[in-house]
């Protein structure tokens, strides 16, 4: 697979994406594309040393930047030499597989939006955030945040690609899908909720009812459905519960066997550890890596890219979807 | 204080809600009215013992119970002589100065509605629940989940009647109020957040502006506003993740230390600690105890019960709602 991945975006960039592309290209077959300027990522790239790795690596000239600070349609609009637009020009004309992207969520929606395009059949694209349940195989949530305002049927292509995604790429077969609401029942919830839960149930999907919020954490089900309002609520809150309970032991606990087993929480919470988050509904693979991400999440989110390129989950979801 | 105590109410019913009952008599002041059936309610009383709680402690009989499984509004209207009907009365009739129950919320919800009335001027009543913060006081989260679909003016009505009860029976000086949202701009969020937002600035409230949830559990505001669909979802997310933590540490953990900070963790996240949730837009006071509530969460709850009874928070919301 051929990754174009946007070496600009994100907190540690350029340094900590170009590192983390040579640690990718070291350990398993696919090609990286750096996008971004051509001076500047030459320069990392021999400081950090790439012998081995011709043909393997390599820069795709891109002279601006889109920050988090700027309005996301506007600056894709106008940045037309932007890493990630030019990233989303690659992907779409084909000569990539798939972008990611650590840089501002809003402009990598908006570029794989108007540059990229939805798939037919889709409303609405979705952040598909991987959910880690500790000590067992992570749930994925779908929409972690890019659809405040949702209708039944954006629910309903939520729970379609975050299945097909489970299957094809994480390999979890017949996956189930969990509607978040506030209570068990059929008619328990909001509106959205209410008439999300009778498209769920005619989906054909292995959809399990409602899960209320309390039991997400133990892995009730393998895809997660929710607006992107409720599901971003989620996710920060699962993060900010994870970092205050930390935080709380390891100032309340001496023993030395107590800081092992924090380690072991620690690296459970570990979103890093699960690479990046695909943007479903786009007619080619997007993926969205945490702003903050090191060298070693870059390397692990450049393997899953190449999982989700490689595993017909645009396929299926386009099947399903033109039904 | 006379408090009208549901002993019907909850999973441990009667028996754990009487024996609250005798242990708050033994330590404050307040008359408690037991609500229920009036020879077996006698009958544990004299099991556990009064001596010395002569006018402390009495039952005001009700033959019929609500459980869980009935829906709450036809309950409400055909069961007169349940013990949350009758204790309803008993409040709107002056005869009690507030209504405790740990039984169905929706019942106890459509009591409070049908029998005491809305508060004039407030659009819809809210479920205020203490929602606990790590090694601080507190937060208040208005809606924990009364009202899964919201007006922005429903949310403006949870912030005043949560800031009110964070001032007169919390004792919070100008309590800080915050907005669930998913960024903290002004302009993030869904349609809903984004009209509270405005709402909100303009209320005269220490609005301190959105606040994300990754924030909630470090205690960033005094009162957390949200729908009560997102306040459900926040509410078992952080009950779910605390025992999720909890019991991942204690299959991983050894040394007797860690055992220690552990029980304070538990303690931390122990709601009932905190008493009840206050039902607040209501014509009275009434509170809602958690359904599985024991001997010394009753207790605890019942003296909260009092606090809210004499704290004012009535007549606080009433003078601000009829402006």
């Amino acid at each position: 697979m051929k990754i174009i991945l946007d070496a600009m975006g994100g907190d540690n960039a350029p340094l900590a994406i170009v590192k983390g592309a040579v640690q990718a290209a070291r350990s398993q077959d696919d090609e990286i594309v750096l996008v971004g300027p051509k001076q500047e990522l030459t320069e990392i790239l021999e400081s950090v040393g790439t012998s081995g790795l011709v043909g393997k690596i390599s820069i795709f000239p891109a002279s601006q930047v889109i920050s988090n600070d700027e309005a996301p349609v506007k600056a894709v609009k106008t940045k037309t030499d932007s890493s990630v637009v030019v990233g989303a020009n690659i992907v779409r004309d084909g000569l990539g597989d798939v972008l990611l992207s650590a840089g501002s969520t809003g402009a990598l929606l908006a570029a794989g939006f108007m540059v990229i395009g939805r798939l037919k059949g889709i409303s609405r694209p979705a952040i598909c955030s991987i959910y880690p349940i500790l000590g067992k195989q992570p749930s994925l949530l779908a929409d972690a945040g890019a659809n405040s305002d949702c209708k039944p049927a954006n629910l309903l292509d939520f729970a379609f690609m975050g299945s097909a995604y489970m299957e094809k790429v994480l390999g979890r077969e017949n996956p189930t899908v969990g509607l978040v609401n506030i209570g068990t029942e059929s008619k328990k919830g909001n509106a959205l909720a209410q008439k999300s839960y009778e498209l769920l149930e005619k989906s054909g999907l292995n959809f399990i009812g409602n899960v209320e919020a309390r039991d997400i954490p133990r892995g009730v089900c393998d895809v997660i459905v929710a607006d992107g309002f409720t599901g971003n609520v989620i996710l920060k809150l699962t993060e900010g519960m994870g970092i205050g309970t930390l935080r709380y032991l390891q100032s309340n606990l001496e023993a030395e066997g107590a800081m092992k087993a924090l380690g072991s929480l620690k690296k459970e919470f570990d979103y890093s550890e699960y690479g990046g988050a695909p943007i479903l509904g786009l007619a080619k693979p997007v993926m969205k890596m945490h702003g903050s991400s090191d060298e070693k999440s870059v390397a692990s989110a450049i393997r899953v890219a190449a999982d989700f390129a490689r595993g017909g989950v645009i396929e299926k979801i386009s099947g399903v979807a033109e039904k």
